[in-house]
């Protein structure tokens, strides 16, 4: 299947200088994954951003990772995302902690704590 | 535990004419739950609109409702509060078709299935 | 396989007048199921009530089923059989609850749903 | 994006005379939506029979969708479309019951009953 | 929101010497998170320990974390309370073992492993 | 409860040299959970080779475990399990990659790695 130009434009733009490192790390988990993992993702949703803008994707990406709660790496990542295209280290507290009300406590103890790893990554903290 | 009047506010505010059926629901449900299952919720978290306004809230909890799977009654619930609080149809489904990517594709066509249901109860289908 | 006698004796004890159609039924969903799907998880696990009571075990049951969130035809059978053990509707309604905690509010209410029309089937309500 | 023909001749040829509907329905959940989720994941992955059989890649789909619990409309699809690809409904009903070790009783009983159902409505019961 | 006292002497009854610790990472985690995280649960749930014992209020938060799977680190912390309240070491071995009926095998190794990790920290291996 | 033989022979055959050492795991974290754990599982679904065989068994548990996310280290055993009884690398990967679509992107990277490290200690990479 041919995936476009746009999807990895998203991504780049989106994940900044760690782009490319996911990039690599996807293909070669699986040669080509950036394929289906990354460019078509990015290209069919992300670039929707005049559907809705990218700040709140993120937010709903980072929703869905603190819920499933195996998938901290990823959480991680999102948060370095979430940060990249505006929102606020506030705004993202906020999405986590509420989600005590949707997922209970443990799970948004595990997602703090990544999120406090992200911030002290780019001194942030 | 005493709970203060806020949270009854914002969720009045949130849900319109449906706030009030909700809490009955509750009440009937456990005496006395719509204290921990409403007031606190929506006092500790949502009225805090000032750190993450209302329409980025609802996008999250749908966005943890549609991951979770089973809970489509209040994924139901929190579409029309998305809807009131003044995201539009559009914001709502890109949230829930994004999705894909993280929890895969029969979740996501649940959703949209409540989603549509929402949207017709409301007359904006 | 050959599973024992324990487990027959152990779920009918627990089970009451419900024990002969559940086992009907798994046996109609698949031919022999009642084995590993009844006989081995009573004979293996209910049995050694001398280690951890039928009330505490039901709980623990009820709470995971809670937990999952999409399994509610089995968690109303399990409500059912801690009433037939010995466990008060207000001991389970309070385990229902306090999962606020651990799994959030949305599979709590659900759970609370069918809390209410096994109490209703009992004439308990 | 484009997607190549390739995933709907794919699907068409795994869901038969169910296709067209399944088709339709997705697209009248959301405008378009056959793309992201037909044609893209049956042309990606599907497609790749040579390495991977079909027989094989139902299984593994039908695996998932037990797991998850909340996905029976979804299951009911992939059953019929195991059948015919040429699964057997004792393959089937041995990978079902498998996963009582993986995820447990009651998400196993839930998925036999749908089970049933589709072999019911296809006249193999 | 205020909290009572309730909550933070249940809490410390429950956690014993582990209590503080466990409060002072809530709040690096996001200040004021001992409230909604600590205070408000136990102090709505918990405390009413004349509705359901706190032996048997342990019993069911263990067997919602163990499946859930992803939070080891709060089975953990509720496995030392357990035993803190007055709950064998077989009972919530028992507990634990039990699950494998309803949450498969994999999950349940994975929270004996931490259930022998709490034991040994706790010289009772 | 009396397990036959049968189970223990289908695992060895399964498991070949781990074998020895993933019983002695199981009964370490508690006595005689090989019993349950190993020996009815193996003797009551995967001894029945004849109705499904063990290539298609293990592909159905590998698919289990990628869906559950919190299971990595059983995703790991199994997949050395599926790779012994005859299943090829590339079919295990294309197993792995087509659970994009039914759970997400990210739980499919956290296999794949496991994934990697399986074959990379197999010195198959």
């Amino acid at each position: 299947m041919e995936y476009g130009q746009k999807g990895q434009e998203v991504f780049k733009k989106i994940f900044g200088d760690k782009a490319d490192g996911i990039r690599k790390m996807l293909d070669e988990l699986s040669p080509g994954l950036s394929g289906p993992g990354i460019d078509f993702p990015f290209g069919e949703f992300y670039a929707k951003d005049d559907l809705l803008d990218l700040k709140s994707r993120e937010l709903v990406t980072i929703s869905s990772l603190v819920t499933q709660g195996s998938t901290l790496p990823q959480l991680g990542f999102h948060i370095h995302a979430a940060l990249n295209v505006g929102c606020t280290p506030t705004q993202i507290e906020q999405a986590i902690l509420q989600l005590i009300v949707y997922v209970g406590v443990p799970k948004v103890l595990n997602a703090l704590k990544t999120y406090r790893e992200v911030l002290e990554e780019r001194g942030q903290s």
